[in-house]
């Protein structure tokens, strides 16, 4: 392990959280909330000269691997959380640490699970900062620093695999750093096509910017309890389609970019996207549309809220989804785990994953019945490679083991219904942020225990970074710790051995 | 694939069903069921001279592969309930054919969920056909006739590894006969032993046999609706204790035989399986202890019912589970998961296999950090090889793709709430048997629709036959339907083309 470089990359990681805070920053002086200001900007300095003056001790090695790569991004996340928690906190927005360390982790994981009861008491500042994690999540905190310089020859297309979305990492261009610099951009011109749509249909420049961070990294932080059921049919269709587009791979748009229709159009995850979302909006659309006014109405609300949880984005469109059908609520709930296209800023499990996992089981299938076929599949138009298959069957496996330990865990300690643990749970680990419960509907996480939040971090991080980052540092950290703990022992024994020895 | 064959065995498969249905032929006569006996008597000679005759044309090829085994097991089992059914219907017992296959194919499963609401009015000999299908079913069909004499050369260890549950098959002797009739003589043995338990315990020789041949399948059914709730302590426990024993890999038993001792107590599957059982029960008891008058009571109920749900079978030591704490259920939808050890009469994933997702995701995450690692790992003392792993991982996959396709068109049939179909869809393809509902308990299937009834009747095989078997029919028969479709498309095409060529 390069611990030197994953060292300078955390270096860069709190180097630029200061670079971040400068945008609440200014936010807090345009509203003139003077206490909240000095609070961000002494940390976005304070953040910025610490993390400076730690990137002048430049790693000794450059080797770095696909494990480096792993390491350095699950801890960048930790610590990003961090640094990202004590603005709301210090701030006193927040003033429990643990709460606003969720927040943060919440935010920058865009999974969009508040703790607060009421979203619109905090500082403008503050409620801006939520927003503004989500959309440096979405795209990836150190996608983020290479999209503005090289961090060293040779990590970057580990760590851009690690941070980024899906179960294969297609370089845009063969440079790392204009590959970044291309997602970065691709996502900031969707994201400013977003605010001057949404200031078209009324929205100011604060709400329509928070709105937009929040879509673009499918996070759903909102600066109104109301989230966007307040807003006109206008709005809400402008939101619903573009947590649909913000939710589709990456590449599409990139191909759209080079007017390569056939490629964009033809990819086998876009068309798989476009067919569930298109058959859920269906189904709750059928199962809601005795309970709005209109007709048009129960397919606006249904449409937004397939397109919102698919893209685990996790907005709402009206003020509950208590009085919804079980069958709507158990479609949203399915759709929670399948998540949207691998290279988007969506959560969940994927669906170029599902695609792997399932025809790996039809090729297999069929070469028990003809043991002669040849062993290959291709997902979007590629041949998926062994290791590929097998980094997707582990996540499948950690996935899946984590999120039944999790739910246990959450049942043990909170004791409550399994409809409210199931669902808090799978929204935890797809990034969604609603959830249900046994009566209703979870809108705030406030009344969990400190444990639980904990658990719900971390299966927050582990959903965001597709779980293998996590079992790679598990691994590693469990592994040395294990080793010094036999180190230890053995020195104990042998020390008891010398005294056995020297008493003899 | 060797039709052929697969013909000969399912000859013999119906041949059997006469031989099995001899016993509760017997029971009518016993208790004077005449009308009863009658309708069972004439189904057994039907059957049994129909099957002896079809096996007179002996197959021509004798090439067996392990397709054709999966096929043929799949095959049987369908068979075999529709045999199994007609007595249930025919007698009057079940007086709706979709009801009386329901009951059929849960009993053969061994899940044991029924759909009379009253189990008590149908006739003694329907009774105890019920819970002679567990028996039957919880070893296995073709391992019967195996364990009678060899079907064909060759063609019994593809059977024997389709028709038994968990990752591997090992044969006990290297003959399959004598293999297949040592797994049922441990069967027998412990199948009396508990047999006379019950009967010491003061059960009558019909509820005895009854009750153990339901445990010793890990079924479920009993002849009374109140299952082992109205029985003393001591039969309580030695059902309790019983389950356990037959949700035991039988390899266990058989080092035992032979004296192997540290093998048998070494088996990795054996010491997780403990520990689980054990943990689970302390939960359970710690989550129940202060709704029951002494400690003991507390104790018994939650082990029994712990073990009961581990090894799906399903039997329940107190009226109903409805007012038991949200997390003493959730603790049991877990084992349903779960399930028993592999080699066992019992359902669910089965421990080996998660021990073999387990290590694989261990070792891949090792060989991250440790490139140069060999990839290999051990589960009960021998390497688990590749073609067992990657078979393991198709379970998986197509088990969590049925679950969820399972569990949403039932949701889409039924509207029930999402307890309902999540549990009751876990305890159909884990084949327990009961399940939650939002108020409360499942106990009979009879409310849900027809549909609901064949898809959790193919729910139960795919379980019982633990998912491959029935991909690997569903990819013959559906490639061999969309060729044929293919087939006469192109030939309607063809002669349209040579119409529009005679109409130039």
């Amino acid at each position: 392990m390069n611990l030197s470089m994953i060292f300078y990359i955390l270096s860069w990681v709190i180097c630029f959280s200061g670079v971040f805070l400068t945008v609440p920053t200014l936010t807090a002086a345009a509203y003139g909330e003077w206490n909240v200001f000095f609070v961000y900007l002494a940390l976005a300095v304070i953040y910025f000269s610490v993390g400076f003056l730690l990137t002048r001790k430049k790693p000794k090695k450059k080797s770095f691997h696909a494990r480096d790569g792993y390491v350095a991004v699950a801890l960048s996340w930790f610590l990003v959380s961090v640094l990202g928690a004590l603005p709301l906190f210090l701030s006193g927005d927040i003033p429990n640490f643990i709460d606003a360390l969720f927040e943060a982790v919440s935010g920058f994981t865009t999974t969009g699970a508040t703790i607060l009861d009421d979203v619109e008491v905090i500082s403008r500042a503050g409620s801006f900062w939520r927003c503004f994690t989500h959309w440096i999540g979405g795209m990836g905190i150190l996608v983020f620093v290479m999209a503005i310089f090289s961090v060293a020859g040779g990590s970057g297309i580990y760590l851009m695999r690690a941070e980024s979305t899906g179960a294969t990492v297609e370089k845009l261009v063969p440079k790392i750093r204009e590959s970044a610099g291309l997602l970065y951009s691709i996502y900031t011109g969707l994201t400013v096509l977003e605010v001057a749509l949404l200031m078209m249909g009324g929205m100011d420049i604060y709400e329509a910017l928070t709105a937009s961070f929040s879509t673009a990294g499918t996070g759903g932080f909102s600066t109104l309890n109301s989230s966007i059921a307040g807003y006109s049919p206008f709005i809400q269709y402008v939101v619903a389609i573009f947590m649909a587009l913000f939710g589709l791979n990456f590449n599409v748009y990139f191909c759209l970019m080079l007017k390569k229709y056939r490629r964009a159009f033809g990819l086998e995850e876009f068309h798989w996207y476009a067919f569930i979302m298109a058959l859920a909006t269906l189904i709750v659309w059928f199962d809601n549309v005795s309970s709005f006014p209109t007709i048009e109405e129960a397919f606006r609300h249904s449409f937004f809220q397939v397109s919102s949880i698919m893209t685990t984005t996790g907005s709402l469109s009206v003020m509950t989804l208590a009085d919804w059908g079980w069958l709507s609520k158990g479609v949203l709930v399915i759709l929670m785990f399948i998540g949207a296209c691998g290279g988007s800023t969506g959560g969940g499990i994927k669906i170029s994953r599902l695609l792997i996992l399932g025809k790996y089981c039809k090729q297999k299938v069929r070469s028990l019945l003809h043991p002669k076929l040849v062993s290959k599949f291709k997902v979007n138009g590629s041949d998926v490679s062994h290791d590929t298959t097998s980094s997707v069957i582990v996540y499948f496996i950690g996935y899946v083991f984590i999120f039944t330990m999790s739910a246990l865990v959450v049942l043990i300690i909170e004791r409550c219904d399994l409809i409210t643990v199931f669902t808090c749970t799978a929204s935890m680990i797809n990034n969604v942020g609603p959830a249900f419960s046994l009566t209703g509907y979870v809108s705030s996480f406030r009344a969990f225990s400190g444990v639980t939040k904990i658990i719900y971090m971390f299966d927050m991080i582990a959903g965001r970074l597709e779980i293998i980052p996590m079992l790679v540092m598990i691994s590693y950290f469990g592994g040395g710790a294990s080793k010094s703990v036999r180190f230890l022992t053995r020195a104990a024994v042998s020390r008891d051995d010398e005294e056995d020895n020297s008493s003899n």
